[in-house]
């Protein structure tokens, strides 16, 4: 092993112009530019198989998913599965970043650039533990196989049909992701809860065009007036709960004693967090903390408002249309198809006859959640204290993994979530950074981790 | 005045080659690029110069006005100023349009173009009509100055200034203005009151940036949301009636005669109007109809919504802010600035404390209202009848012209308002049109108004 963390030291300013260049490549899956999606894969190809991984794009109905794996058929020796995802969210607004978000930047130890830690950096790590072991002629301890996909920010939704078709080929004793957050740098973390996502845009709809508003306003309905009414008919406006009816069925109740834990040792400060995320002041459901609104409650958020005219000045028109774009964060055991089909009914029943309503759903993933007490999640925890000095927390989170329940459906699996990024890495924000202390501790975790896992 | 005729009817080919020079440039005022519109203003200065007119541009803290005159100091006749705007409203969408906005079109005895009927068309008629006596050294029976302006659509705010200081150059008797609607082809009208307009944009600010939507969501209010819950506080959703206290104040209630009035003899039909606009239904205060809900009810519209992500696909954020353009359109005797004090109380009063507001005052201008029996009405009743075949309606019309309130008050004379237009004309819509014949008779009106206005 020593042989390993040398080569993970001497080598690592060549990894980290490694990452710059892989940051460098977009990847923005929502804008469904397929070419741009290949290029990023095609790198990540040409990188695993210098590495002398087996390497192979596989092609879906969306964007190629990158499998590279240690295995041979000479040793039967224990099987992880390491995923991760080279797509990355838009970076809009670009006014908003210091440096280009496609232009990999260091200031103060950390790595400026749209995928820095959501999520290349961190599977870039696990990619470079795995060098180390092959280019010192270390014997891995176990095989492993990279499952590295492009579609995970627009819902992962060709990567089920991939994990079925290749169960075989990917059966394992396990998946290792990191893609998840630690609560600070001094802080590690092993999450064993993530919230589920369901997605739908609602479109309203008056007259087929932009009319005069002096010559038709007041006759008409407004699109934009109606979307605001409808929209204020799904949430109580002080305390943010949603009204929707059958919302909250089949939310898990936690104990007092799980509450409390959630908020002990590192558990971050309200007025910080406030103060981090410069609002007036936080808000949500009464009777739960800051804390408890991102993790064990479900959400509804509006991504997007469009209607009418957006540009310098004033356009006196009566806009032809107005639309919303919305994403709910749901937590064991809410489903999301049947969610999806609570908010479409509350629409049709809300909705004015003055207008026309489309609804168009998106991507859905379930909620997921673990019992922390397994072997792997044991030796996760040694790796863990050795390299960052410090017994990880157990967290639940809020953000969606949609591919951690398909590994357990699909291949029966449970996922090791052993996040690298910290809450002011900006994911899908301007700015997005990846602390490099943490890419060079989870290169030495990920090859601490591969020996922690067949004791 | 044969000869006048006559020329209308041999030159015709060439002004309506002239008129799609005209309209093929843009001349955006809500752009807010100079150069686009000086070079717009210079193309009308050019051409009046070249009908031996007396023509200046002048320039304000705006856009240029133009002045045409052929008024000179060897006799003294009465004088009248034909108003009019050179700027137009923003072409988008653009891929509703069925030619290019900036490329004139004849289709079915129709121009297709922005500002083809709103307002180069109309303003173009009648210095044709001015071209006629002139080029036909036909005496005319008065003076006339042109003063055509770039800021119409963006609220004339330096007119009323230019107004003022060139007061005794501007010295009139009447003002006339073709830039209304009249009900039909066959059905020719002369307006006798004008709403006013008053314009807003609000703001709300969460974050300093938008946050990913799993890890923050839940906690934080969400702009887009308490933006639709403050909107909706606005105005009864079912009725449309606003909610503001004092919005009202002031709002002339009509006669049951004048109600009947509006009504009569080629008032449009409800349901051809529904079904012209294309929308499910009709919409608006309870007790009034389509044409009253346009004319002599105030409004509030929403122009335009912003936030977030409005891409394909979706982005999961907490977006950092939110944003709606409003206009209300305002009746006799509402006042444009206590009506936006009233609008910024209750904002400011229903605001949640969860979000940071701002709210900026557009253009205002005020309600329109004169009595239709003086000698300049009865004129143009005189020359509409000989030329359309049929006596003018009188109307009211649901739109603005902010500098008709201000001839008032600066130069203390009434307008005329003889509008070329029709309700099918799709201004301020993709495809905006003008009727040709419309073009063709009103050159023929303006001929025919001057002798009139004199009798």
């Amino acid at each position: 092993m020593q042989k390993v963390h040398a080569y993970l030291k001497k080598e690592y300013p060549r990894f980290l112009e490694e990452l710059k260049e892989y940051v460098s490549l977009s990847g923005v899956s929502a804008r469904g530019d397929k070419q741009e999606m290949r290029k990023c894969a095609e790198w990540l190809l040409a990188h695993c198989r210098a590495l002398e991984l087996n390497a192979t794009l596989y092609q879906t109905d969306g964007n190629p998913v990158l499998v590279a794996t240690t295995k041979n058929n000479t040793a039967k020796k224990p099987h992880y599965i390491v995923y991760g995802h080279y797509d990355v969210q838009p970076p809009e607004p670009l006014e908003l970043w210091k440096s280009p978000p496609f232009t990999p930047t260091v200031r103060g130890g950390k790595l400026f650039a749209r995928g820095a830690s959501d999520n290349k950096g961190q599977h870039f790590a696990h990619l470079k533990a795995v060098e180390a072991y092959i280019k010192t002629c270390t014997p891995l301890p176990c095989d492993i196989t990279f499952v590295i996909e492009g579609e995970e920010e627009v819902g992962s939704s060709n990567l089920s049909l991939f994990l079925q078709k290749n169960k075989k080929m990917l059966a394992a004793d396990g998946v290792v992701i990191s893609d998840t957050n630690m609560p600070s740098l001094k802080t590690p973390a092993i999450t064993y809860a993530l919230r589920g996502i369901a997605a739908l845009e609602v479109t309203l709809r008056g007259s087929d065009r932009d009319v005069h508003s002096g010559s038709y306003g007041g006759s008409i309905e407004n699109p934009a007036f109606a979307l605001a009414h409808l929209l204020a008919t799904l949430r109580n406006k002080k305390t943010g709960k949603i009204l929707v009816r059958g919302f909250y069925d089949g939310v898990c109740v936690l104990t007092a004693k799980e509450r409390k834990a959630m908020h002990e040792g590192g558990a971050e400060d309200a007025e910080r967090y406030r103060a981090f995320l410069k609002v007036p002041c936080l808000f949500g459901e009464k009777g739960f903390s800051h804390i408890e609104h991102t993790t064990i409650r479900p959400t509804m958020e509006i991504n997007g408002l469009t209607s009418g005219y957006q540009g310098i000045g004033s356009k006196t028109i009566v806009p032809s249309c107005a639309s919303a774009k919305i994403t709910m964060r749901l937590v064991p055991h809410q489903e999301p198809q049947r969610v999806i089909t609570a908010v479409k009914k509350h629409l049709m029943a809300h909705c004015p006859k003055s207008v026309t309503m489309e609804i168009k759903s998106g991507h859905g993933a379930e909620p997921y959640l673990f019992e922390p007490n397994s072997g792997e999640v044991r030796a996760a925890e040694r790796a863990i204290k050795r390299v960052f000095g410090a017994p990880p927390r157990f967290i639940r989170e809020g953000g969606s993994i949609p591919v951690v329940t398909d590994f357990k459906k699909i291949l029966g699996v449970h996922s090791l979530l052993i996040g690298l990024a910290l809450p002011d890495d900006n994911a899908h924000s301007p700015n997005e950074k990846f602390e490099l202390a943490n890419f060079k501790r989870g290169m030495v975790l990920s090859a601490e981790l591969w020996k922690e896992l067949v004791l």
